[in-house]
């Protein structure tokens, strides 16, 4: 028997991608699918892939406050920051588990919060008990909120963003393992393709403007700077560079983490090794041999993370490379991952597994 | 219970694309994986979509004489023309059905292939037998070919070209409906992705002689124009000019056809109705209404075709355009729909119903 | 000495395609860009290309009404049409030649016009004198031109839609010389890059719905069809469907015109000889040999079409294919090839003859 | 009166890139154009944007050991490493002032050579006398040259690479002022266009594993790690990773450096006000405002580097980047820049100085 599920946000690009998955998934029915924007109009007239697709024949925009969201068994929000802000608390009071693709509830600190995204924190009492929604590095959060589940009540997990995702399982192991050195810059270089600039239309998602050209944006002040913070205990000391490049799906982190004198002698094979331990059983994440580099476009459709390792000896550096598709992994995909193991299920349950090949 | 599969060619990217489908594939089991070049060689260490990926864990390519594949239930042939005519006969010697993608067995007459493609066909007494692999239009064709399998006797399909699949989709209701004026070109100008280009690295395939650029290539001379004539019954008067985009997948197919007097008032209207009614219970193929224009990029990744109508009532022609997935409805998806109709599945199962949505 | 020129519609891709160019002509110094939405900004804070370029520093947009427009030898109006039906009387009154961009002024017959347009011509007897604006194909209107403006009063030039550029420098050579069948269809399947789209930022314009994306538009209703039916005199007889293909500039057109009878035997290297002879001494059109195509990715940036000649003679087709860019030789580029001529100058002064090779 | 010109290895993505600049340059006239592998064939054969280019009807490829090389005033070498080992003693010994764009003598410590190449150098004596061809930060270098050339001595340069060049100007003045600290990796992350890969179709240039994709190569092997850190002066401490995106051309180089103690205010304004400083009077270079950021699609085409500041007060350190065409500033453009500098020319002479801008 399948769970129901709702998608608040579902015109959006992480939402669809939500539908998409969710439509495929054998043990959740989407029930409501909302867009404030395209309320009234059936699924496949905004996205032509669902045009004649008898699964998603009967799916119609509704708004945000729908209250068939009520009654579902778990709502994926797929909105703005603030937007979470105004819907979670109704939703747990309804005993509906949330998964909140949004920033609100990823912070520990509500102070941060308002530091970085300049509005007040309305509901920090629900950080405490929240789930960090990034399963391969907080195991033990989501177990908690599956038993929390399994006990009647009401989760609610925040899910990692797509550069935090992409750079935490890249560096994590080697932070958690003490090869980082106290002191210096840990330089993040990420690359995103263009749908994780969002789905309005403006200048700089205009083709014209994206195609055959990369650029970096938002330098020093990318609002994944204190999540990458936060997850990687690195407070003050990551200097992350998101950069633009012209493609619809994919992301690339690239992290250059100084080790501690301690770590002088690692070698690439000996950080393969390590990771592989540390990802033991977590199936979406693969790392690859040492001397090989991951590539968006073996992960693109996929809730793949493909890490890369390699070690500069002379500088004293690791370099982590962290590669997943952003809405999938990133967004949409992490959600379900999220929602299948708060809901008692096998992490993979309708997740696509392999990118296209080509 | 499932059926044993072997992939001929399949490093190939028509070939890579079944690999991936028969993976997730129900009620098949990859076997056999072949490519002359990459022998020995593991399917992740080819395209690294498959790394770390357990169901792709054992698949190692072995020769395109591999034994293993006299004992599979079924072949796929992704090789180019002349590979098939080797391999073929052998096959269906040894009992096994035969699903050929290649060019090989799709002309009914042997002269028009050995005009076209240079060379004297070799087995011209398997294609009295053979299933045109083109279920929408052929169904008689499977259904022999089902019926043949059925009673314990291997099959041979003979699957359709991807320019032909789109560009007889979109065009052969209007011709089996007599709408056709009885002279005159009919005009097939396609765009395909640059995948139809196949995977051999060299100076057309070049990122920076593809990106940027379209052109029309093989003009009055590409081989796929008999087959189109075949399909439709056209002969001599098809003017098929193919063009190449630069994106990886999809196939566009832009058919002009002059009406005959009979449907001078033809309405775009009338058009669909009529497309819907003949592709009524045909999940893949889906009749977009009028003042709709199909897009590839809401098919790719997925078997199926999208389909648009409009009449230019002045100049008295109707134009009619086809969108697929080149290596998925025009080659791989296409080949495991005959494969499915052939072992009495049904012809969804295991394939990918829905595009991205971005 | 340089004449002073203005434009009108400067931030738009044709506008600052105008600016590109005519920044370094030696012969036209630009005096007054326009664009109402950038009033007040400096060309470099619109199109970054310009910052740092000392001969841009001065540039700053003003509003279309600006009054230093009178002032100059020549505006080029790269509006929307309406645009220029509001602007052109008041220029030519002020004694201002006037290189029209927009399409007010290309259609012969008003009725026509606003059948298409669906507003009222508003300057009808300004289209007796006005030039079209197509230099290999109206010569004659060109010089007529010069001659007035050598005569001090000031002229109208008209300039060619893309569309219609490519398509009849493919076409008219033909049609002129009886080749064309009298009755029958004559299929114009183009394809443009996202440019010709415009610089609104709209949801066809995102990166991520026309990457990877090949789509018809405007079936049977682009207003570019009775432009390239009056310049051929192909009256009712032209399908015209235009394609986006995910590229910036760069439009292809093929089209397959109709053999007359009288025409049956004509070899692809006898169209491609008499196409040379039209076109001696026009150093922009570069007609291919015989089995050679053309590609946009050789004229983008220039001024050039490139022409490409196939003879079906079994369907009784020629297919002829113009390549050229649509914001260069489709747009700004021909503006000042008028402008040069009109001016009295070497038409391709200051016009940039070559792509970039890669 | 016009110098000639040679470029050896002109069918390559530099050296054709060389043929386009020097083809519209007042001063140079090219004589010479060699290629191995397509002696005997037109320029136009290879490069169709040459097709019907009056000025490029008369060059004909020929082999690299053309004797009418040595009759030139200017031989431009755009071969790979070793290549320039083979010609350039001969064409000095003939009185050829000789531009290398290879990188057989930028590295002033021929074993650093040898470690990184894995070959000898076998004309070590001509590195001391070689100006580096970087103008804007060796320009006593070049102007040496200029006064040996002007004395009637064929000089060498050896021009910068791609990545040195856009790291280099982005890192340089921050180096010379003594703002980075002591110890501690300098990243250096950048990405580049596929023309950086070259010509020779292979798998990794193939558009279909090119496109939609993003990855990192050659980590902590790619041999422009040597010549950043020569002329950065950070022996041993830069971690260079070059990455590959999808568009032609276009280089963007993010380099991240700690800041010493010293400089622990430094502000971004404050960073642009001395590079600005730095680069008075040198018009290629671009320092953008703070707060701004550059873009490859910004400067293709033509020979400028923009740069952009950040500073990361928390983290400490200066977020300097660049960016480039590669095979313009990177390479062909920064090439005719030395020549015109040796030659006593303007050196923007016949040099692109915008790009398109759009």
């Amino acid at each position: 028997m399948a769970y129901t599920a709702g998608i608040v946000g579902a015109a959006g690009y992480a939402g669809v991608e939500l539908v998409r998955i969710l439509l495929a998934h054998p043990d959740f029915q989407v029930k409501v699918i909302t867009s404030n924007a395209d309320a009234g109009q059936p699924l496949a007239s905004v996205y032509s892939a669902f045009s004649g697709v008898a699964e998603a024949a009967g799916l119609i925009f509704t708004t945000h406050d729908d209250p068939a969201l009520a009654a579902c068994d778990v709502a994926f929000l797929a909105v703005p920051h603030t937007a979470a802000l105004a819907a979670v608390p109704g939703l747990l009071a309804a005993g509906v588990t949330v998964i909140d693709l949004s920033a609100d509830y990823r912070l520990n600190d509500p102070a941060v919060y308002e530091h970085w995204y300049g509005v007040p924190h309305t509901s920090p009492e629900l950080l405490a008990d929240r789930a960090f929604g990034l399963p391969e590095l907080f195991a033990d959060d989501l177990e908690r909120a599956a038993d929390r589940h399994a006990a009647g009540a009401p989760a609610l997990v925040a899910c990692a963003g797509c550069f935090p995702t992409a750079t935490s399982l890249a560096a994590a192991p080697a932070v958690r393992a003490d090869w980082v050195a106290p002191h210096g810059p840990v330089v993040v270089d990420a690359i995103s393709g263009v749908t994780g600039a969002g789905k309005t239309a403006c200048a700089r998602t205009h083709y014209c403007s994206a195609d055959e050209n990369v650029e970096a944006y938002n330098v020093c002040r990318h609002r994944h700077t204190p999540e990458i913070e936060q997850i990687l205990g690195l407070l003050g000391r990551v200097v992350f560079t998101p950069h633009l490049a012209p493609l619809k799906r994919g992301l690339l982190s690239t992290v250059t983490l100084p080790l501690a004198p301690e770590a002088a002698g690692l070698t690439a094979e000996e950080a393969v090794a390590a990771y592989r331990a540390v990802y033991t059983g977590r199936p979406f994440v693969r790392v690859l041999d040492a001397g090989q580099t991951p590539k968006t476009s073996s992960v693109a459709g996929s809730n793949a993370c493909q890490i890369g390792l390699a070690v500069n000896a002379e500088a004293g550096a690791l370099i982590a490379i962290g590669a997943i598709d952003n809405l999938c992994k990133g967004a949409a995909g992490q959600a379900v991952q999220c929602a299948n193991i708060v809901f008692g299920l096998d992490e993979r349950r309708g997740l696509p597994l392999v990118a296209l090949p080509v």
